[in-house]
């Protein structure tokens, strides 16, 4: 992991257990359900990709954290959902019980909810950023955790399972259920110091590319990784007889997807410079991932 | 029903058909799912007070539209969820089975997912109102809808079913889990047209009187009710060993008490003269309540 990377995401770790410290908030068992999954580690691959385009863009990364710490909070409420029974129905995440195996499927539901809310609670309360730039990341975010991204992926995914898909509807899933939010994280802190539209849609590629990157690598971890290291149950895609890459294009050929997607997320960030240093170690990370 | 609640829910209704019309958006069985719970009616209390609020501060209701149907979403996912096997269980909800009971477990929690992050994709985009002002309210909308407010009250809901409840906690639970969504309503239709802290304050109190009128009425309506008029079933309180202000208090005190709360409405918004006539027609609606 990379030196600036690491710094981000100490950086949100430590606003994340501040936000969500225990300070006898009521009702105290939804605060504990909340933070045992909030807290229980995870890369920060998305809030970090928000300080880091914030960053690239000669801006004060701190303005962002509230942004970068709520699209954690849907990612983490994203997975809280997808681990309930009645969806993917999984014990495991992140190296411990999932959040209905601890605290029941009722307490998740409602803590994924009230993450999800909480997420734009914190967005509109960020300071130092002007009201009009925060309209507009709260707008594409919401967007991108809605019918057109994470939900709509998820609705896809499940209805799928264990049905032929055609690539072109893999894509789609693996588009909404993973990229779209992973490239939202990298726009929003753009679009938080009113970047311009060509800007924008520089940052929108490289976020896009690195996702499907990201997700191929995920589907390539689940058939070659190891469960230990993943802190999740692996070879899960397979048991629910999902599509992933390596199933429809076979292992060698997903790899080299993800080597064309990194190549292309590179080639966005050129322009920027070294200021786009921590991006660019992203997709090298992306590269040598192991969970 | 008064005649300009009519108009106002007949303009929610045409916009929420509207927003949600089947244009053919994927999925599609989210968007059913969706549209089957959102377009079932309902009283469209919430919204209609966004715009009657609106309206008694002398502004245009129709620019509040968009955040007016973002409540009845807000609403209408609260209720999705509420109702699923692992909360209350619900199999009828406005005189139709559940959304569960039609679509699946996972699609439900999904399409309630969707609708609480569709409404603040709504609110974001919502035209003709200064960003400051959109913020403000997004913000107090998600608190209203958050740990301390609509979710925070279902979970301590659902903490003491079957067990004694103090007055105390079952008036925590009314505040949160309906008041607080029903004042915000009201404050939001102020907040967007940028009024004073004083008027904010007495908006409040006038929602926050009538919410819990509502929730008392709710509870009156459980034990003496007609399970064909509400759409859903009663004596459900009883049956769940819910603690209510009717087996709390009895039903005589109970009733007194809905009088108190909307007398107390009533004078929150006096000041307000003639414009203030819808806000004041809810209260008398509430008095008359038979659904």
């Amino acid at each position: 992991m990379s030196h600036t990377f690491d710094q981000k995401r100490k950086k949100i770790d430590e606003a994340l257990a501040h936000y969500l410290k225990d300070g006898g908030q009521e009702p105290p068992t939804l605060y504990e359900s909340m933070r045992y999954s909030v807290l229980a580690g995870g890369k920060r691959l998305r809030p970090v990709l928000c300080l880091a385009s914030c960053e690239a863009l000669g801006k004060d990364e701190d303005s962002v954290i509230p942004f970068a710490c709520a699209l954690e909070l849907i990612h983490t409420y994203s997975l809280i959902h997808d681990d309930l029974p009645c969806m993917d129905d999984d014990d495991f995440r992140r190296g411990r019980p999932t959040n209905h195996k601890v605290f029941g499927e009722a307490l998740a539901i409602l803590s994924g909810d009230c993450l999800l809310t909480l997420a734009f609670e914190w967005m509109a309360q960020a300071k130092n950023i002007p009201p009009k730039f925060k309209i507009n990341a709260i707008q594409e975010i919401a967007s991108a955790a809605g019918a057109d991204g994470l939900v709509g992926g998820q609705v896809v995914d499940l209805a799928f399972e264990g049905k032929s898909v055609t690539p072109e509807k893999l894509r789609y899933i693996h588009i909404h259920k993973t990229a779209r939010l992973i490239e939202i994280s990298v726009k929003a802190g753009a679009l938080l110091t009113g970047a311009s539209k060509e800007i924008l849609k520089k940052l929108s590629q490289y976020g896009q590319s690195l996702g499907l990157a990201f997700q191929i690598t995920d589907d390539l971890l689940d058939v070659l990784g190891d469960a230990k290291k993943m802190g999740k149950a692996v070879r899960k895609d397979a048991e629910l007889k999902k599509a992933t890459y390596p199933s429809l294009f076979g292992i060698e050929a997903s790899k080299k997807m993800v080597e064309e997607n990194i190549q292309k997320a590179y080639q966005s960030i050129e322009f920027l410079g070294p200021k786009a240093n921590t991006l660019k170690e992203i997709l090298q990370m992306v590269r040598e991932r192991e969970n």
